[in-house]
């Protein structure tokens, strides 16, 4: 029998980075823990020294075995972006830096992956994640962002170990997509 | 006497990372040792551990005090502004995670401390970083870039220790910039 994945799935941003840690054994998921660490206004440099310091003493107290980012988009807004990169610059360098290797995952293949609609809300996957890892509540919405992006890493490594590929299949348009949608649920269910 | 200040000074890039550590002591600059990170190909999380891991060996070598990061500002490419907001954010976790303060300077607070002129090309400092620090050469563009920053942080530190603060004389526009232009020259010479 494999040894059990345990994930850590980050939701990065500079005001509020969202995490979670899911283990799977036997095909049953798992939270082991999840949160969000709140930044302190200050300085940049101070701001990203929190988001790494708070990420290292999760990672610690956790001990995962890889992490799981959301791949992002540029925003409408310049500043925001430059703000978010480095934000999620950080968030990997914690991850990177304690040695776990780190996937990214588009926005849509973890809303694929967790609710099987690429278009879902923040609520929709709010809900699936509390459903998936049967929590008694619904968890705050950064948290339960990272605990998807962990849910999406490792249904990505089983369509992977099941021939499939979500990365190829989620960029080849709405035909595949909604091909993986059915093939996603089939999983899922 | 006051004990040596030694900066070094970051100028983050996902492609390339240039650096530069400087000692001050008795009035005196010196460069201890500068470089560039050239950073591979491939997978996001991997270029940023491999910055972040370039970073730490430089940290480990060279002992610096503090660091200094140029403060950038949005480019007029969106995707390209994230990408260096990722670099960021490992160049500074990497000084941040070592325990090193880190202070931010404007390219034109940089340009002004170095070439006494805010809008200075890149040869122009190149030029200026090999006079100021007595190298046999000009230094590499980044490296050059990063020795700028270390040595504006340095310069920065000084004028508040006269009184001054280049942070709002920066900003205060045209009038205030050539009255500290005539300053930092006076102060440079």
């Amino acid at each position: 029998m494999a040894t059990p994945a345990r994930i850590l799935g980050i939701d990065p941003g500079l005001n509020r980075t969202g995490w979670g840690v899911i283990e799977s054994a036997g095909g049953k998921m798992a939270c082991i823990e999840a949160g969000v660490i709140r930044v302190p206004a200050g300085e940049l440099p101070d701001r990203l020294a929190f988001i790494l310091a708070g990420l290292r003493v999760v990672i610690d107290a956790t001990r995962p075995s890889r992490a799981s980012v959301e791949k992002v988009f540029v925003n409408v807004n310049p500043q925001a972006t430059l703000l978010l990169g480095q934000a999620r610059g950080a968030a990997i360098c914690a991850a990177v830096g304690a040695g776990l290797p780190v996937r990214e995952h588009t926005a849509l293949q973890v809303k694929q992956a967790v609710v099987g609609y690429g278009k879902a809300s923040k609520e929709q996957v709010q809900a699936m994640v509390q459903r998936l890892l049967g929590l008694a509540e619904p968890p705050p919405t950064d948290a339960a962002d990272a605990l998807a992006c962990a849910v999406c890493d490792l249904h990505a490594e089983r369509l992977v170990a099941l021939g499939g590929s979500l990365l190829s299949a989620a960029s080849r348009g709405r035909r595949s997509r909604n091909a993986w949608r059915s093939r996603g649920a089939r999983l899922l269910g």
